[in-house]
């Protein structure tokens, strides 16, 4: 399987009695494995980031729900819907940008309203069937996604977007495994993704582990790498999708969207519905969070920054709908979104 | 002084005996000076990056060949002036994109032509000369930088352009301690600047140092900085400039160039005319040096990137004359250089 689907990675695991992630924070040096057996645990790994990457935060979350609902219905079976709202708030509080998030315990509540007795059987059935829809939607927009590029020697992503990210396979990365896999590319360049380096320690690590040759680059090289004429195409992940098209992101993507545009680079955002929030209007609306500043003064552990510097860490940002030349969604492709209704064509019925 | 000046450090010492350098790879940990008492020494030096900074790479090939002249005049007193010459293609050939470093050592061999008898205590005076002027030089370059910035709250900068790249004052980070000075800018942003770290590691020291406030950020975050309204002009260095005023410098430059346009932020380089090189016509004809992929994979010492995965460390980038609204140099400032003949106004004497 591996020299055709380039699949070999995932970053959660539910056993049937707990979820296991593994600790994206200590790759690619240690594959360490943490079991949560209740959902403020599931909820502190999704804060600390031993999970991150927004669809995986969805399929997290969803099993944090499952693990709500057991402990509620142990404690009060009879009133086990109220019992397990403090949980629910939990999951809710962890991160605030990803809408995968609110998305995945808000489908979770739906189901919870029609079921009858212990809740915990049709629930874990329901998280699965979200953990195995995103796979699947995932390798559904690595076809579309790959279509759309023209053989070519490399594209440039950004962030980790992959197996680590989702459920499993990826979004653009999964894109990226596809156009390998099919030969319209030959290799991907992935900026390092400062401050926490996911493309240096994830995507990396994915692509050496599939096999597909991957060369970092520090941010800062990007516009250089693309006047170069090596990449065709940008190619990223999103956290929030609002109904315009705009489209938040790991900060530094919306510096790619600019220089991409400049350089008359294409730039695709590859994501599924679950991504996308027909309630915001415009992406100034999405909530950026931001973190310590010693995600920036550190690195490995250690202190890089002269003593008495402040740093400021803003984690997302927002590249606009008119930057962006493909969004790609299980659903299909949506081609420039600013001059084509930004996400209705595709999303109408979900605001 | 400090509270008017803001200017306290310093990165090259001349004893009259050796050349000491404070070793910047050391920084902001150690403050460590190691001494040079021949050029091939000095060379090394600069390779190494215990110096780096256009203009002082420029202030320590002088020097060097001080040590060059002192050393063969006492193996070969008739003859120094062939004795001289390994050691100069040694100190040349240390790093090839600054052209403050062949303007250095041109300006010494020019000197070397006339003297008779023990040439070092002429070449030492020379070289001293060449320090002088280039931190009066950096001075008149704050002066007329800061009066292009109108008050604002905050401008951004990138890499390190300050006392520890020259010898003294600073560039881009001269405007900007001139700025502050005078009460136009507030704080300075300061990009990280991966790999080497010059912002993180260097900026920051110095501006500590001189109680200038700094804010470090990524190189991805300065996209949405710009964005936020928050600093109005970006103002970088250059290690060269070439006729139609297309400058190199540290990588990243450039993308910030083109999102400086994009957001309608001002985009402003300071450099000496010792940076200036109207012997070339174009951008694109300045040697690019690249660096070993460990600096990439590496931070700190400590490896951050999977094993497997390659790494391409380009040094530097060029920003088109186009995306700069002015050069400043000591002998005046060139406002938009595309539309205003590039640098010949200033420098046309020079070719």
């Amino acid at each position: 399987m591996k020299t055709t689907t380039y699949d070999t990675v995932r970053a959660l695991e539910w056993t049937g009695e707990v979820l296991r992630m593994l600790d994206q924070r200590r790759l690619p040096d240690d594959q360490t494995w943490i079991s949560y057996d209740d959902a403020p645990g599931v909820a502190r790994g999704i804060k600390d980031m031993v999970v991150r990457g927004a669809p995986a935060i969805g399929v997290a979350a969803a099993y944090g729900v499952v693990l709500a609902a057991r402990a509620a219905y142990a404690r009060a079976p009879s009133d086990w819907r109220t019992a397990i709202k403090p949980d629910i708030q939990t999951l809710a509080h962890s991160r605030p940008t990803a809408v995968n998030l609110f998305w995945a315990i808000a489908r979770m509540e739906k189901h919870m309203a029609g079921l009858q007795g212990d809740p915990v059987p049709e629930l874990m059935r329901e998280a699965q069937r979200i953990h195995d829809e995103d796979i699947a939607w995932n390798r559904r927009m690595g076809e579309l996604g790959a279509a759309l590029i023209d053989p070519c020697d490399a594209v440039l992503t950004h962030c980790n977007t992959g197996s680590l990210a989702t459920g499993g396979y990826g979004t653009a990365l999964g894109v990226i495994r596809s156009a390998y896999a099919a030969k319209r590319i030959q290799r991907v360049f992935a900026d390092e993704t400062r401050p926490w380096l996911q493309g240096a320690r994830l995507t990396a690590w994915e692509c050496v582990q599939d096999g597909i040759p991957v060369h970092l680059l520090c941010e800062g090289a990007a516009a250089h790498l693309m006047k170069s004429g090596k990449v065709s195409w940008v190619i990223v992940g999103a956290d929030r999708i609002t109904a315009n098209g705009d489209a938040a992101n790991k900060i530094g993507t919306y510096s790619l969207a600019v220089n991409a545009r400049y350089h008359g680079v294409k730039f695709m955002v590859v994501a599924p519905s679950s991504t996308v929030d027909m309630k915001l209007a415009h992406g100034s609306q999405i909530p950026i969070e931001e973190r310590g500043s010693a995600e920036v003064t550190h690195c490995g552990g250690k202190r890089i920054a002269a003593e008495g510097a402040q740093a400021w860490n803003p984690v997302f940002d927002v590249t606009p709908a008119e930057l962006i030349d493909a969004i790609v969604t299980e659903r299909g492709v949506v081609r420039n979104p600013s001059t084509h209704g930004g996400m209705d064509a595709l999303f109408r019925q979900q605001k």
